[in-house]
């Protein structure tokens, strides 16, 4: 057995030189980033061995340059002696701060009356005397019943009533009572503890987790913290995921255990920031994916993709935080948002809650735009979804030079008339890292509008000198080695532009694909929701030039960030909304697209830039006609 | 360390020298009988020593005779050798049969619609498919309201629903649903087995606990059992148990235990012969005094005892089997009685719902004589309850040559006029044993008839040759030792007249206070219904003469057998008797007898027989002046 320490963390492990040092980290707890699991295929457990002997097999995504600093795919390399290395910070599991919390305020109409799920209720009860001689827990129900009028039927677990008799006389009959909107008793703890009163709200992506500290009496939010998803480890999408759980008789229960310690970190930092004592969180409320919900809960999740594609469940039972591993208080109430179908989720019934098109007569469209691509086409009489598999390129995964909105991350570009020259803006400022999925949209954009990228998504060869052939075909190179963070070219390639396009295109065709379905098209739409932190950094503008959005007026587009954890705390702060969305669920239709033929059939029209119909975009035929 | 063995049931335990016999074997779960939890001061931890050296402390209650036979008191012993101990009967745990299952039948309009607690429903789910694309979990609770329209919000536990994906598949979507009246799944099982669905009723009596299997389709009794309360190791009555839970550090849990291995012994006895299999029994309903509801829930029972007297809870609330360690289905659900205030609890609610008291217009008494006395004074318009604590007289305890109703209890006896012959009657029609509560009844009013013993419970020194003197005062043989199982005279002493008059002089003073409280006397009453065990046996002249009954027309008297269980069934077998039980607790009133002057004031009067006033016992002036 050999000893592995990995920085920057001074992890410590014992590894034999049979297994890999992917399977080996990750196994010990340590996160090192993965897209296929381990299996060689994905380039993205790049570690860099920083003393010691090992046997490493050869992979075309490290580089020579990379290979002379060390770089190695964990999932490829075996120790041959004790050994250093380094995670750097492109593997690692990274943190970050939402740029912007993206809360939207939902208009006049949309605001719900205060009820938040759980409360604290301070209780000075009346000492017991032989003509009032209630027994003490219907003692403690009266009081309760007295300051809540609304409250339903009030239940208390027998463990928590087994200590009820001593609690209440060592306090002389005053404590504070913490109780969820069932009625369900979470606490009970001395003194006035009123005040403090929390919830989390929770959105479960695909890759990125995030959540906000709500205080539950003021409505307020207190902070929010975000990171990446522990399950990528396991692959970047759902059905990469799914899959690893059926082939792996661990699975499932990795994979869930690699999310809820993925909740369970940002709880506890998020809480030690904000000062806020664990127990004092009574509530959590849940939005994702289907497929995250279920490995969130440790539903089986495979039947998920397979034909008809059923969920275990749309509407995920509450659990108390204990039954499934959540740090916070252990009588909380888990809460899930209800969902519609195996691909459209509680991320989805939170978004329409969020921009209230549900209540609104004007015809509307959602898009939430992330790993998995969700819409929901309609109004006040109707809402029918579809999800279509967008890839993670959004997310700046699977690109070249692709990196997600972190820091350095290249979001916007100029390019001059003669494509020799580039300004670009990285995120933050700083040195630049790699490109992520708003600054891909418009890169393309730029290009496509300049004239360096034909239609087909291929680059004009003789049209920039910084155009240059690969083995993958052409590429155009962004930034050059020397004024990057790593010291290596930051370029955008020709398999970069398929992947977008076709990203773009399941994307755009859903919507055409929805609207027909119902008698419509794009030009009846009154609004356009962009949900999805991608979205917030997306210039409308360039999404139209490549034919990810069509070609409406601007002011149709409204930027909604992260609309499933707006309306997941929507619902903790009030009953009413959680009805609503329930309401939502129930009404909501779908349409499943993968066995849809016109959507089928039209796939391969959407491959162009924007569109083989130029004249659906007329802005942009307009616009590349005046050039 | 001594080895120890224990017959007749051959366990063998290991014990020091420091360690008395009693607590070594209690604490190693071997039952042995005491009534103040090896004090040394009841005498009934009698044990046999067959072989082997011993220590044993100096006892009044080992008679010299005894002595020689080798009986000890187990809490007095020591071991100094290797020992072989025989366990006699009376100290054992005897498991008996219900003499008379005590099944009342309630009339006509108390009869309430057949809807059980819990139910199977077998479901043949139509395969999902693209276009009906229900997820697994609605699909299942879609088809269950096809079938059951009035269920409520249909719940699962998050470890079943778990499972449900790949258990609805792999059957085939053809399967049998268990769930109870709030919606809860309590199982699913392959195939059609929606036949075998069962149901327990349950009474813990402070001395006896009893079961009925009810089939919960039929809604017919498969069977019932009974055996002492295995607490009973802990104290006779339940106040002795209380103090038991508050002096030891694990005092609660013991006596929490030691009822529920009570339950599970007779639940998996009379499951086993009549065939049923644990996993079937769905539901169980536990009717119970409020000490013996809080020592089976686990709660803290000791504010019962304390000024005001107040229990945890009234209303208990419902909990699974798993989570009390009963074994039956794991997710049955276990729902209490309602209770109404310390000494009132789902016993009394129980029967007041199976004689139906409170759906009449007619006035009506109901007494359950057990180690408490409870009484319910009440119609249509009123219910007002009380207890006294009669203590364990009528039920054998606490009397020289008292022992429980088994077989060889004497239960009525005749007297020759010049008091030199009886004739006894001993259940069975055995050797006789002792005598039992309703035998001390009748021989009580036997010798008081016959003029043996006085009105003040003293007998008359030269009325029958059969009166001798003790240390203790007079007492008369009934039966000769050579007549006797265990070759000792059986008799009845003045202490043991007098103990029979305090318990009657109680109950007979609790039922006047509380007739007179409500502005009623007991010539108002149209009905007294007698609950209890005990009440069944009983001759109600003979309960009459010795002032424990009031002196009414016999047809006034109905008797009710165990009345505890019988609501208890009832409420297993229909939602409406539940309903109707919880208005019972919610609409009585309770007069707490130990603090009001008038019961505390009076007592003396009743300790004579009948009564300091004759008055009130016409038919037995008549009697006694006709002789």
């Amino acid at each position: 057995m050999y000893k592995i320490i990995f920085s920057p963390e001074k992890k410590e492990i014992s590894v034999d030189s049979e297994t890999d040092l992917f399977h080996a980290a990750t196994g010990a707890g340590i996160y090192i980033s993965s897209g296929c699991a381990g299996e060689g295929n994905c380039g993205r457990c790049k570690i860099i061995i920083k003393k010691g002997k090992f046997h490493t097999l050869p992979s075309r995504f490290i580089s020579e340059k990379e290979k002379k600093k060390g770089y190695v795919l964990a999932c490829q390399t075996y120790a041959r002696s004790d050994l250093e290395i380094e995670i750097p910070p492109e593997t690692g599991l990274k943190k970050f701060q939402l740029v912007k919390e993206g809360i939207y305020t939902p208009v006049e109409e949309k605001v719900f009356p205060h009820s938040p799920l759980a409360k604290k209720v301070y209780l000075e009860l009346p000492h017991p005397t032989l003509t009032d001689h209630l027994a003490d827990w219907e003692r403690v129900t009266r009081e309760i019943r007295k300051k809540e009028k609304e409250i339903k039927d009030l239940r208390i677990d027998i463990t928590k009533l087994r200590e009820l008799a001593n609690f209440v006389r060592v306090n002389n009959w005053r404590f504070t009572v913490s109780l969820d909107e069932n009625g369900d008793i979470i606490d009970f703890e001395p003194g006035d503890r009123s005040a403090d009163s929390y919830g989390i709200a929770l959105d479960i992506g695909t890759t990125t987790v995030a959540i906000y500290l709500v205080d539950l009496n003021k409505g307020s939010l207190l902070g929010a913290k975000a990171m990446y998803n522990r399950q990528t480890t396991y692959g970047d999408d759902v059905i990469t995921r799914i899959i690893y759980s059926e082939e792996n008789a661990d699975g499932l229960e990795k994979l869930t255990q690699a999310v809820r310690e993925t909740v369970n970190q940002l709880i506890s930092e998020l809480a030690k920031e904000k000062n806020v004592s664990l127990e004092d969180i009574l509530v959590l409320e849940v939005a994702g994916n289907p497929t995250m919900l279920h490995l969130f809960a440790g539903l089986e999740p495979k039947y998920i993709r397979k034909e008809p594609y059923l969920p275990t469940a749309n509407f995920i039972p509450q659990v108390h935080a204990k039954e499934i591993g959540i740090n916070i208080n252990p009588e909380a109430m888990v809460s899930f948002l209800p969902g519609v179908a195996s691909y459209v989720g509680g991320d989805v019934t939170a978004g329409v809650l969020a921009c209230g098109m549900n209540e609104s007569p004007a015809l509307s469209l959602l898009i939430d735009l992330g790993t998995n691509g969700e819409m929901v086409l309609g109004n006040k009489d109707f809402l029918i979804s579809a999800a279509c598999s967008a890839g993670p390129a959004f997310e700046g995964v699977g690109i070249k030079s692709g990196i997600r909105a972190l820091e350095g991350a290249i979001e916007r570009i100029q390019v001059s008339s003669d494509g020799s020259e580039v300004k670009y803006f990285s995120i933050g400022g700083t040195l630049p890292k790699g490109i992520c999925g708003s600054g891909l949209v418009d890169s393309i954009a730029e290009l496509f509008k300049g004239g360096f990228i034909d239609k087909r998504g291929k680059f004009v060869r003789e049209s920039s000198s910084r155009i240059r052939e690969t083995s993958e075909g052409l590429e155009f190179v962004i930034v050059p080695a020397k004024e990057t963070f790593k010291g290596e070219d930051i370029v955008l390639g020709e398999p970069d532009i398929a992947n977008l396009i076709r990203s773009k295109g399941a994307v755009f065709l859903g919507a055409e694909v929805l609207l027909e379905q119902m008698g419509y098209s794009f030009k009846d739409l009154k609004k356009i929701y962009i949900a999805g932190m991608f979205g917030t950094y997306l210039d409308i503008e360039k999404a139209k030039i490549i034919g990810l959005l069509p070609d409406l007026a601007k002011e149709k587009f409204v930027f909604m960030g992260n609309s499933a954890i707006t309306g997941s705390k929507m619902c903790l702060l009030s009953g009413k909304a959680r009805e609503k969305v329930k309401e939502i669920a129930q009404k909501m239709a779908y349409l499943e697209l993968s066995v849809n033929p016109r959507f089928m059939n039209e796939y391969s029209s959407t491959l162009f830039l924007p569109h083989t119909n130029i004249d659906l975009f007329p802005s942009v035929k307009q616009m590349l006609k005046t050039q």
